[in-house]
């Protein structure tokens, strides 16, 4: 797609002659390589202005002067919703017509009624069973056994030695819309994947978003119970343990080692530092920056101060 | 079916001669019409008596005298039991055998391993993906996405430009029973449906429940993200968003622009005003009646107040 | 398998010549039979070794001198990682390839696109609909309705009057891992079932996972909403109503007739009095004892504390 075509359909106000300008992409003015738009609507991230080296970036007038010299200024008081519009142009299909017949590996058992789409590759010895749907351009490693119903959506990856229940969904939409004046949502397309690395088992009936851009990362060894939501742009750190029923919200980080108890619940935007424990029902709403600590409740507290508040709440009664 | 089946099957203590009395369902006493049947268990109702147009209502003695003069009084100790018993006669089948093959309209792609029941109808530039189920009667719109391994229960309908993802179920029953003296749990058949209006995505893995009689009915526009439940006979207002794990119980109304923070819930029988917000993990058992305020914790505290409380309670630690 | 196998293949240092001890599986040192092996890693279980019936024990050099004279010790510094390591020897396939074809009732309707594996008997009266897994050696009672899209792993019964919604999932594994020193985790296959009982309705979406050893049981009468996380080695009271979003931790036993509020959760190992109710959102942390009482918060309270702490909250924001 070139630039012109983008500015054409989304009715921009600018005489930027553009039709020479490809443009394959949006993602974040700190992630964004020469082919791809960006913007800025949350004034957080006006340092990464300077920096970035998205060919355009959507962003009110008053700003324009903080781009790149060869950047190109897409003005609009709307940057966000803009961005939403333009998402849909680089929306993949959700089914493809044309490309190779999957690929499959030695020894590996392929049930009835599974889906396999184009360009989809899995490795030796997996086990895909019945009625698993895996879409187009999915990679699967070796060793690797996708339960009954289990779903991954196009374009993720999933590692070595993986276990993945029923009723699981990788890579669903991640939940990103922006909203008009008059309070309708626009959806931004969210045309990201889900990298699953190696020795991850993800129990039934979660579901783990796709990215927005990029990449919705859950690192080797990590185990995941049932029922849990990891929204999108999430990277879940190397043996970390999420039991049932926990969620995640998006873009949060979490370090390696980190232990999730039932229900528990962290805020999007976070980075939760190694080693963190977080019991059963905490509730997360800012980052952690010191590891190996136990936190509980909601507001959280350090699980010691927690039990202390519980001593207090407990006189109280007296 | 003439109410003297009903009477029969349910074993009822009455004269009445009613071969000729047609019954064509069950509903309130609000919203049943002259070939309905009633109940009255929850003395709150008491008032809807007067005025209802049911062709008769399970009641105890003691009511009999509100009743309009026309209704047939079907007097019983346990009404709430009774209804329930009654509820199986008018349940469907859950596969129909007879009907129309699906009607689908221009450039919609059913893809294999799809299940279409009798009498569906899809609408033109659809996507239908592998292992969705599509029961008997339901009735999609047009520019429609479902996903793959959706599940959508007969009698149920669907806009234009929805997206469904992968796991969600539309349509299974609400979750209500009739208890007998034992403590047994007697099923109230869920006969109703649920109607998704235009422009409503809903994640993966979501649950919406058909609605005991009548309509669990999702608005125009409101976003839904995965691992939510809307129980029965809900009504979810225009441009609603509700975001991951979220909890909605029965017979809830919410107005328009209503938001809910992830894992956030509401008890049943309650209304709440158009443009409020919820907080991550707000818990409402109130009805709230003033439009456009924030909400946070549980119990419900406005979201300064609860603000307040916490600086409260961290001084109480010290 | 014989005892000497496992010795080799987990590489343990002993010199008990075991070529003719038969070991069948693995069990709690409660629970093995004379053809199972135990462990001993939490020191609360000390207690069970000296009428432990297991063949073989994983412990500590210390406390060998506690079994039995003709128990086995497999003495080690890690017997739950031992444990871990174990179970994958006695781990079945996920999927049989030999095997009797499926028996069938009268009057019952298989759908399409139903995979019904080796060994799996079906009684009279049952609809399997369309997308259903029943996984091998599954044995369904009469009467039973299992909805399009639900799993049912192997080895699970599920009994008379059954109804189990779509994407529901019955069987998935526990969440049991071993911890190495360096932080990874190590699976514990879970080589139990889930038995549920006659009448029994679990609604959309719900998850119940099959034991480690032994059987997750749901007793007959139990009504499970949707989204609820039953947890390995729970057993669920008759009578019993779960509703959506609950948690139940594993092998915690609830009595019958425990009624829990949407969202409510209780912890793992605990054990419920019968007749006992937990408000919406209720944690249960502790053993109730008492029945018949009605408990809310977290940490919980007697519902009637509950109450007066919240007045105590409100005079704190005078």
């Amino acid at each position: 797609m070139v630039l012109s075509d983008i500015i054409e359909n989304l009715n921009l106000d600018t005489d930027i002659n553009s039709t020479t300008v490809t443009v394959e992409g949006l993602n974040t003015l700190a992630d964004a390589n020469e082919y791809e738009i960006s913007f800025l609507e949350n004034e957080k991230y006006i340092k990464d202005l300077e920096n970035t080296k998205a060919v355009a970036v959507f962003l009110k007038k008053e700003f324009v002067h903080l781009l790149p010299k060869n950047t190109i200024a897409l003005t609009t008081n709307e940057p966000y919703l803009k961005l939403a519009y333009a998402s849909k142009l680089f929306a993949p299909n959700s089914v493809e017509i044309t490309g190779n017949k999957p690929t499959i590996g030695n020894n590996s058992n392929i049930m009835n009624n599974v889906h396999l789409g184009k360009n989809v590759k899995i490795g030796d010895n997996c086990i895909i069973m019945s009625g698993a749907y895996i879409s187009d351009n999915v990679n699967i490693g070796s060793n690797t056994l996708i339960h009954p119903n289990s779903v991954v959506y196009r374009d993720c990856k999933i590692g070595d030695n993986c276990i993945i229940h029923s009723g699981t969904v990788i890579g669903s939409d991640g939940f990103g819309f922006a909203h008009t004046k008059e309070g309708k949502h626009v959806k931004i397309y969210q045309n990201g994947n889900v990298i699953i690395e190696n020795d991850v088992e993800i129990g039934s009936n979660s579901s783990v978003d796709r990215a927005v851009f990029g990449t919705t990362l859950i690192k080797e060894g990590t185990k995941i119970d049932n029922l849990v939501q990891i929204a999108h742009n999430c990277v879940i750190g190397e043996y970390s343990i999420l039991t049932a029923q926990v969620g995640v919200a998006g873009s949060t980080t979490l370090g390696r080692n980190v232990v999730m108890g039932g229900q528990s619940a962290i805020a999007g935007h976070l980075d939760i530092a190694p080693f963190t424990t977080i019991a059963g029902r905490g509730g997360v709403s800012k980052s952690i920056s010191q590891s190996g600590k136990t936190w509980a409740g909601f507001p959280l507290l350090e699980h010691r101060t927690w039990l202390k508040l519980q001593g207090k709440i407990a006189k109280l009664l007296k």
